[in-house]
C-alpha cells in the first residue's frame, strides 16, 4: 500500500515532482514553504489539500509517512534528520556541507528500517541503468576515461538567494556536479580518490543581482577525479558551464580499452573498437517531450524514474510504511550523499590551493570547538 | 616568382604535402628520406626529380630555395638550423624539446631576412581565421573559456619508433597538442601563464609493439591553461583521447559572456545569448572530401591554406628567394614554436608535479655542463 507524502519545497524540482507522485498513486497530503504565500500559492496549483510554513505542521502530520525533500542545502540536514527521529521514510536533496551530510548519514544508520535515499539522482534513469549494465558486461573493456560536459544556462534564481552563494550550496559544481559524481561512481562501481579542479564565477553580477550583492557560486567549473587504486584507476573530467544561455547539453562519455559508450542527453550510443559508426544502443523514443523550466530533461526523466522505483518499493508492502529493498537497490543512500559532498568539498579545496586533493571520508564529527579549543591551548602556551 | 622546394621527410605529412606545393605551382626539387630506399620509393611515387638520405644533398641543392621540414621531431632542429644558415627559406614541423626549439629561434633572428615559420597550423584555415575574426569584432563579448577536444584513432606508427617515445617528441600533447597550443594563442591573442596537465598511457603494448619494448609516449592528454592576466583571464581545457578508432572529432569552443563560437571539424557555428539557436557561419562546403590515411581533414585542409599563403607570399617578388610578409603574416613563427614547446614541456612537469606550472619562455640556452658543473662543485665541498 503507498505511503501518505509529504512534500518540502516549492521550487522547480517540487512543483514537477507532485504531479509525479499523484501518477504514481502516491497522496500528497501536505506541502512545506518557507512562506505561507509560496506554500498556499502552490498547494492551490498542485491541488495538495494541507499547506503550513512550520516543519513540524508536515512532519507530524498522521497522514505523512514518506517526507520529499526539497528545499535550499543549507535547511536540508536538519528537517531529514527531525523526519527520520519521528519514523517516517525520507527521500531528500543534498546537503550543503559534509558536516551536515555526516550527521544525515548517522541519523539514516540510526533507523536502518526506515527508507533514506537521495533524492537528485540519474541512476533510475534507464538511460544510465543500460550504460552500468554494458559496463558491466565488459561492452567498453576496461574503463580508462569518462568525460562529462553539461552546458546550459544559468543556475542562479531571479532574485538574490541561496543559489547566488558558494557557502550556502549553490553553484554549478553543488548543484550539477555532486549529481554527476554521484553517476560516475554508480557507473564505474569505483570512488573518487584524488581530485583536482577550478572553479570560475564569471558572472558575478546581473539585472537583478547588483549594487553591494555579487554572487559567489561557480558557473564554471572544470575538475578531474582519479578513481579506483592509485595506479591504473579511472580519469574522470567533468566540465560544466552555465553561461550558456539557449543551449543544453548534458553528455557522458566512458572510453575503454576496446570501445565507448556515449550518453547524449537521454539517450545511448555505443561504438566497439572494430567497428565504423556509432550504434544507437537506447533511443528516447521521441520524448523530448514537454520542456519543463528549470529542470533538464535527463533530471526530470531521472526523477520519474525513481518515483516509479519508490512506487514499486512500497507497493510490495500492505503496511503503508513497509517498503521492499529491491526497487529502490541502486538508489544513492546518505552515505553515497556524503561521499558525494566530500568530493565536492574536496574539488572546491583544490581550486583554491591548486594542488590535488585527497577524497577522505568523515569518520566522526568534527568537534565544533576545536578552533577554540586550539585557541585556549595556544594561550596558556 | 615561385622558389624551387626541397622537401624532408617521407611520412603521411609529407605526401600529402608535395602534391599541394605542386599544385599551387611549386615545384619541388628534391626529397630527402633517412633511408634511399624510402626516399627513393617515395620520390617516384610523386614524380620528385631528385632523392637523397643525405640533408647537406637537399640544403645544398641549387634549385632548392625553400626547405620544408616534416622530420621526426628529434631531428628538426639540425635541419632548420642549417637551412636557415645556408641562406634558405624555412617551414619546419615542431622540434623535440625547448632548447632545440630555442636554437632555431635564435638562426631566425640571425637571419630575419629568410622566411622562417613553423609548418605544423591550424591558423590559415578559414575556419579560425573567421573565428579570429568574429572574436575581435566581439562576436562572444568577452571570452572566458575555451573548450576543446580532439579523439581519434592511435598516433602510433604500425612498428616501433619515435612515435612510441615521449622523449623523442612523440604522444597526442607534443603531435595534436601543440597545434592546439598555438591554435588558442592565435585565436584568444594571449598567451598561457599557468598549466595543469594529466597524460597517461592507457596503450603500452600492442600487437606490433610488445616483449621488452613499451610506449612512453602519452595516449590520453588533459590540460587546463590560463592565459592572460592573472586576475580574471581565459581559462582553456583541452582534452586529447587517442584510444578511440574510427571516431574523428575535432571540436574548439570558445564562450565568452554574449555568445559563443565553436567549430566542429572544419564548420564553423555561432550562438549569441539571445538567441534560440546555433547559426552556422562558414560551411565547409560538402568538403569532407577524400579521406587522407593520417591526416585529419582540419590538418589537411590547414596545411593546404598554409601552402596557398606561401604561393602568395613568394608571387609577390620576381626574385625567387624574395617574400612578402603580408600572406605569412599570421603564420606562427619559431619564436610561437617555442612558447607551444615551453607549454607542452610545463604541461609534462605538471602531470608529473600533480602542481600548477609556470610557462615562462627560455631567454638564454641552458649550460649543457651544468649538471657537470654542480656534481664537480659538490665534490670539492
Amino acid at each position: 500500500m503507498l505511503p501518505g507524502v509529504g512534500v518540502f519545497g516549492t521550487g522547480s524540482t517540487a512543483r514537477v515532482l507532485v504531479p509525479m507522485l499523484k501518477a504514481e498513486g502516491f497522496e500528497v497530503h501536505a506541502l512545506w514553504g518557507r512562506s505561507e504565500e509560496e506554500a498556499c500559492s502552490l498547494a492551490k496549483e498542485l491541488g495538495i489539500p494541507f499547506h503550513t510554513s512550520r516543519s513540524d505542521d508536515v512532519l507530524l502530520h498522521q497522514d505523512v509517512d514518506l517526507v520529499c525533500i526539497y528545499i535550499p542545502p543549507s535547511m536540508t540536514r536538519q528537517i531529514a534528520v527531525k523526519a527520520l527521529g519521528i519514523g517516517k521514510n525520507v527521500v531528500s536533496e543534498k546537503a550543503a556541507t559534509a558536516v551536515d551530510s555526516f550527521q544525515m548519514v548517522n541519523a539514516a544508520r540510526y533507523y536502518p528500517q526506515l527508507l533514506s535515499i537521495m533524492g537528485n539522482t540519474l541512476r533510475f534513469l534507464p538511460t544510465f541503468a543500460a550504460m552500468r549494465q554494458l559496463l558491466a558486461e565488459g561492452y567498453v573493456g576496461e574503463v580508462q576515461v569518462c568525460d562529462v560536459r553539461v552546458y546550459g544556462p544559468s543556475l542562479l534564481d531571479r532574485s538574490y538567494g541561496w543559489t547566488c552563494e558558494d557557502l550556502m550550496g549553490g553553484g554549478g559544481l553543488h548543484t550539477v556536479g555532486s549529481v554527476i559524481i554521484d553517476l560516475l561512481s554508480y557507473l564505474t562501481g569505483t570512488r573518487a580518490q584524488r581530485v583536482h579542479g577550478l572553479l570560475r564565477t564569471f558572472v558575478q553580477q546581473n539585472d537583478t543581482i547588483r549594487g553591494i550583492r555579487r554572487v559567489t557560486s561557480d558557473d564554471f567549473c572544470f575538475f578531474q577525479m582519479l578513481m579506483g587504486p592509485c595506479s591504473g584507476g579511472v580519469c574522470c573530467t567533468v566540465t560544466l558551464n552555465f553561461n550558456m544561455p539557449g543551449t543544453f547539453l548534458h553528455e557522458v562519455m566512458v572510453v575503454g580499452s576496446t570501445g565507448r559508450l556515449v550518453a547524449r542527453g537521454t539517450e545511448l550510443y555505443g561504438q566497439r573498437n572494430g567497428s565504423k559508426r556509432e550504434e544507437l544502443l537506447l533511443g528516447d523514443g521521441g520524448r523530448a517531450g514537454p520542456d519543463v523550466k528549470d529542470v533538464p530533461l535527463p533530471h526530470l526523466l531521472g526523477l520519474g524514474a525513481m518515483v516509479k522505483a519508490l512506487r514499486q518499493s512500497f507497493q510490495a508492502h500492505q503496511e503503508r510504511r513497509l517498503w521492499a529493498r529491491g526497487p529502490v537497490a541502486t538508489a544513492p543512500t546518505f552515505e553515497d550523499g556524503l561521499y558525494v559532498q566530500t568530493v565536492v568539498e574536496a574539488v572546491k579545496r583544490s581550486s583554491c590551493s591548486g594542488e590535488w586533493e585527497c577524497v577522505e571520508i568523515m569518520s566522526k564529527e568534527p568537534d565544533p570547538n576545536q578552533n577554540l579549543c586550539e585557541a585556549l591551548h595556544r594561550n596558556k602556551n
